[in-house]
């Protein structure tokens, strides 16, 4: 199997969660990050976010010069897309379409072109391991011609090559993988402060390799190209934690890209 | 103001709301109407749908040969779009974009053309004449390029001109007029039965005139050209409806178009 | 494990599940099915219904002297709580809490008793094997002082006798049970006209035992005592399905109980 | 007419609306709230809660020796119950009487009286005026023998009235009056200052007057008698907010009460 390059990503590059409220709940400090990072991931209306939301972000994107990427989720915002929704492929399928479709009628209509598509939350973790379910959101996400963002060595890359779309190795640096390089969730991960967020990152971008949470050395993936690296905005200190990786990855990219 | 012609319109067609079912809630029967209609209006998970409803309808009319409309409503299923939704002038604008966007991909993705964006229920209504809702719903039909169902002489249509989107007048012949022209709803109309629809559709294709609900012919602005019709999927008796309807436009197609 | 007494169960009962419609979308036809009932088992707005609806509902059941359970489900109107939500121990336990406590207060005002609970759908079905739901499930139900409807010999029984909850054994003839006796959804069962419908339940009102999806002959745990049988009627051919039912019972009462 | 007395009222008291989140939303800072104030308006799931939001609440309440009233709303959690749902009188009855007797069933489950009723947003704004909305949810609220807070002066009080519902006058500091006396939201009022509430709360307490937003010294209706205080829990500054007027009230209470 050939995984296709991608040509787009010649550096690495911050992307961060966005639009993430519902009505009047408000989701992370989109303002506070877009000048600190490379794309936004926005919502598309399933696990959060509304119309106005995603025209509000996409226009806060643009003003910032902040790529745009679908963030589509199981359609459940009292479960934030975090919980199973049962689909199926048909359903799956629909459901991406959909979601990516409305945010592209934002796009175009704010002349943003759209960069990939990122899923979130739990279809983001079924998709790496069920075959059925990340096959159907991949056919919806061919559909649009863009890369989509996954974890390398998982179904996300594999089935991503099968259909010819570009494939974007994503990791993650405020959360913990375990010993064997499985991405693990908040509770399964110690608490990760700026300082080591930026030490991590470095080595990240120069080793190709991070700590475990069992401070084991793995290499998830990355190394020696350049990645898209996830930070969460949904953390209390997410602004420091971003600001911390941001200085890490400008260093790395004069460096090396 | 010169409202712009529809070339596109070149016979009397007849237009039905298709999709518009919930979960396992079943709207109305799709399968019946659709080889006797030329245009399906899909709903777009707002009023009603869900995305793999919205792929069925898609893939129906595709079978059936049938034009496919976008049928964005205010996002109420609880109240099916019937209901008043506030909504500010940049929330209705995203709200419609959200939604035709979304239908846009399952076009997209079945290789049919958007024919056309008709707003659903009490949006349609109130856009008659609530300037504001008008404008900002028209600004999102712009975005694309496909002409808008209306009430000819209403908001619709002189708005639809401030955006030179190509307007197609709308009828109805199930439902009444008040001796003034205003389209009234069910609770207002009679009840109207098949002979009486197919003889109303004659006058109404011929003379371009229709008896009001208190039976005064009246001229709904639709005299010498050809309109879209509209009939409701949602009456029990609405397959003898539309077979009547469609009996009525086929001989007045033949005669004058 | 003593079992306690259902002492309200003198004879067997027909219920059915009623007020499953959701705003303009109709559920079944709860008016036919009536009078010809004991039980009906009310949607309290998770997978179905609505606060009007649930009112019609009890205002119906009362003018035909019928009981009213109610009749909780996943929150989920777009699976119809056919599917499974995850939910912790205490979100169960809410969400079980919420729904029947909405339904007591329709029948408070209506002066119409809580008859029972029965959970809907996958909650129902879950039930049966998974211990921590059907613990937070009965432990919400045990503050109604009412009966639960369940599977004989599944955990629905015996989680119900650790909190002293009476239990009422359920028992199904439009869809069937597999040899190990085991309750199948309608995909996996044959289809069941009235007439095989009446015989099964003359065969388990009298013998205790009814043919399993492959016509042998299994005891489903009423064998002896009255219990309530369980309808559909969301299938086509609810009205007949009932009506053989209830002849069916009331020969077997008349006899018997 | 003859208002009925408030016998349960013998202080000024502070009310705080909680349990306002979603999901994973959050709403106010309740848990630092809780310690000042007398009174937890509860969110029913309808503007905003969940189940086990519900729970949580109640449960934090209790442990504070905070009394609980009912908070339903429109059921529109996209709009935060601040929008106008259109409803006939049925379904406003039947809403409010869902929302009450869900979070009924929490307060009977934690061994916690239900103490008053308070319609939150544009259901309570409404209902001051729209005599068929406001019978119909007082008819709700009759069904549970607790007191209603509203608006003195209004139709809160007088079908309050008509229904023998105990009325509990309610005043509002953090926000503005005009000249006439009527309630103004957000937008219209000028910013309060925790300063400022507490010397209008001062004022109002023992004057029974306050400044309107034009500083003219008005009469709002609870001169001479114990009220009940609203503050805001979405306000940025609601903790000291709430830490002035809780000063205030107990100056008040202590000299006059």
């Amino acid at each position: 199997m050939t995984v296709p390059q991608h040509p787009s990503l010649r550096k690495v590059e911050i992307n961060v969660d966005c639009g993430e409220g519902f009505g009047q709940w408000e989701g992370g400090p989109d303002e506070d990050l877009m000048p600190m990072i490379d794309v936004a991931n926005v919502a598309c209306g399933g696990h959060a976010g509304s119309p106005s939301i995603m025209m509000k972000t996409v226009a806060l994107a643009k003003k910032f010069g902040v790529k745009v990427g679908a963030h589509p989720g199981f359609p459940d915002k009292a479960g934030f897309g975090r919980r199973v929704i049962q689909m199926t492929s048909d359903e799956a399928y629909a459901e991406v379409l959909y979601q990516v479709g409305a945010l592209k009628a934002f796009l175009d209509s704010a002349g943003v072109p759209l960069n990939h598509v990122k899923p979130h939350g739990m279809l983001y973790i079924l998709m790496q391991r069920d075959e059925m379910l990340c096959d159907a959101a991949m056919r919806a996400i061919q559909q649009f011609n863009v890369p989509v963002y996954g974890l390398p060595g998982t179904l996300h890359e594999s089935i991503a090559a099968k259909y010819d779309i570009p494939f974007i190795p994503e990791a993650f640096v405020d959360v913990n993988y375990s010993n064997d390089g499985a991405l693990l969730g908040v509770p399964g991960s110690r608490k990760m402060v700026p300082d080591e967020i930026y030490k991590v990152t470095q080595q990240l971008g120069r080793e190709g390799v991070l700590p475990s949470v069992e401070y084991k050395p793995i290499d998830i993936g990355v190394k020696g190209k350049p990645f898209t690296l996830c930070l969460h905005s949904d953390f209390k200190t997410c602004r420091e934690n971003v600001a911390a990786a941001r200085r890490a990855v400008d260093e790395v990219n004069q460096d090396l890209y």
